[in-house]
């Protein structure tokens, strides 16, 4: 069953990690007959065009989107508007759009008012990546062991969620389907906070007098180097992902600020049992977080050892 | 020169990650004639005496320290002025004393009273670790390529501060010494702010009622886990260590928090060009700590990859 998905031909618009990414898992898993590929950037499509991430690759979106019957959207979320509507004309009878983007209850709002229940948009969004922009950053493997969150509107057609749901258990990914408001709110604690929060640190550590970002980076293997990882992450995209999902990320950061309050009172109260408490009940989470095959167990994200070749 | 420095007796008080790998360190590099190690759990003891750690675990303190030219504790901060307290009477005349501790101001204005300049207690920060706790955590490389902090008094005798200096340029480590409230600005930046920030955001996302536990488990690969790792660093250390540079940290947590306002701010406003400024300056600082050879450049510290075997 799960080897009978086949596309005629899949547009990937778009050529990021993600897109990238997904260019070769569906080219490597064959999943369609032909795939085309766009990027507004001359430069990407030429290394696009080098590492053959698509079956042709095109500088139109009219092209791209010719006689495909599934179209997938990996850019910004602020490009959706205009892009749906580019693409709106040249799109074939049936064809199903999907996108990858990071925050849902909004950018569904927009689309709804250009597509108008003509096509049918199916999102979704991979739980996956790395902190790499580009290209020439995507692996076929990038989606192996992650979950994939679908969020599709009430009267999309079941047929072709399900064909959204086996592209990417094909690829190595499970599938959750939920509502776009649940999606947005799950996002914006484990991962739109996550990032803002990194963000923040790195920000505040440039931005001292006392200490010199040379004593930053020479001494950053104390933990400050952990963040800068997901710190360096696409501006463009980030900018985007905190916009779409503003009210989540609101919340998430008003109950951060004051949990942050309640370790800053403790400890410039000496309230050794609150820190003590608090700092206990992290290692749980993380141990789950192992079994559940998110994280590997090696010491340090394995780092340590394998500076020593 | 560097193969010169050798001790009579290393005695180890406290045998955690830092302990253990430091006894190791010492038995591969053939630093000491002998080694001794204390713990205060017979658990820790047991195994440390079964991994042979130190030539030999003792369970008291005046038998560890008896004879020993060099005394390094490696226990939690607010063990120190007990701890030099029972071992002052039965120190060797001109032994040193070194720690590794994560705090210097406050605990060396405590030792001080305790030794009255009786004994050289040289303090000493190695920047190395991991997430894991315990004796059987410990490896004998953990301070390769790492920088080792030494923060003398000003009337330290300059001989013993070369010494150490040179015992943790032997394990592989770089040595930089500075006064004891400059690193404790560095660690505050560099290592405590980003341990309550981690710790507190498992906290916050622990703390939810629209998302589940089971929910920031599953999809924790899309920025939360990096959080988790530190997170789940040992409770009671970190505990003192706040309570050690409650100043520094206090400090850094305001700025944090005010560094963070703006973004919120900026998010709540739409403010795209703010946004998008913030996220692109904190890539830099990333590309500098590898160059600097404190982090590995592979794509999500190289787990992405290693989880495909």
């Amino acid at each position: 069953m799960k080897n009978k998905i086949k596309f005629e031909k899949i547009a990937i618009i778009g050529l990021g990690l993600i897109g990238s990414s997904l260019a070769l898992a569906i080219k490597k898993h064959k999943i369609a007959l032909s795939t085309s590929g766009y990027a507004r950037s001359i430069k990407t499509r030429q290394v696009a065009k080098k590492i053959k991430l698509v079956s042709k690759v095109e500088s139109s979106l009219e092209k791209t989107v010719k006689n495909a019957d599934l179209v997938i959207i990996c850019t910004p979320l602020s490009s959706y508007k205009n892009l749906f509507s580019s693409i709106k004309p040249h799109l074939k009878k049936d064809a199903i759009i999907s996108d990858v983007g990071s925050a849902k209850t909004k950018v569904m709002d927009e689309v709804k008012k250009v597509l108008h229940q003509e096509f049918d948009f199916i999102p979704a969004h991979p739980i996956a990546g790395t902190e790499k922009s580009g290209p020439e950053s995507g692996f076929a493997e990038l989606f192996i062991n992650r979950w994939c969150i679908i969020t599709p509107y009430k009267n999309s057609n079941k047929k072709n969620i399900l064909k959204i749901k086996k592209l990417w258990e094909k690829i190595g990914s499970s599938v959750e389907v939920m509502s776009p408001e649940h999606h947005d709110r799950v996002l914006a604690i484990t991962s739109h906070l996550p990032h803002l929060i990194a963000y923040n640190i790195v920000n505040t550590a440039a931005d001292l007098e006392t200490v010199t970002k040379s004593d930053v980076i020479k001494y950053s293997a104390s933990g400050f180097r952990d963040f800068t990882r997901i710190a360096s992450s696409d501006p463009t995209m980030w900018r985007d992902i905190f916009l779409n999902n503003k009210e989540a990320v609101l919340e998430m950061i008003g109950r951060f600020s004051e949990d942050l309050s309640v370790l800053q009172k403790a400890v410039r109260w000496n309230d050794e049992e609150t820190l003590f408490k608090i700092f206990s009940g992290t290692r749980k989470i993380r141990k789950k977080i192992i079994a559940a095959g998110q994280d590997i167990d090696a010491d340090d994200f394995g780092r340590s050892k394998k500076k020593l070749k």
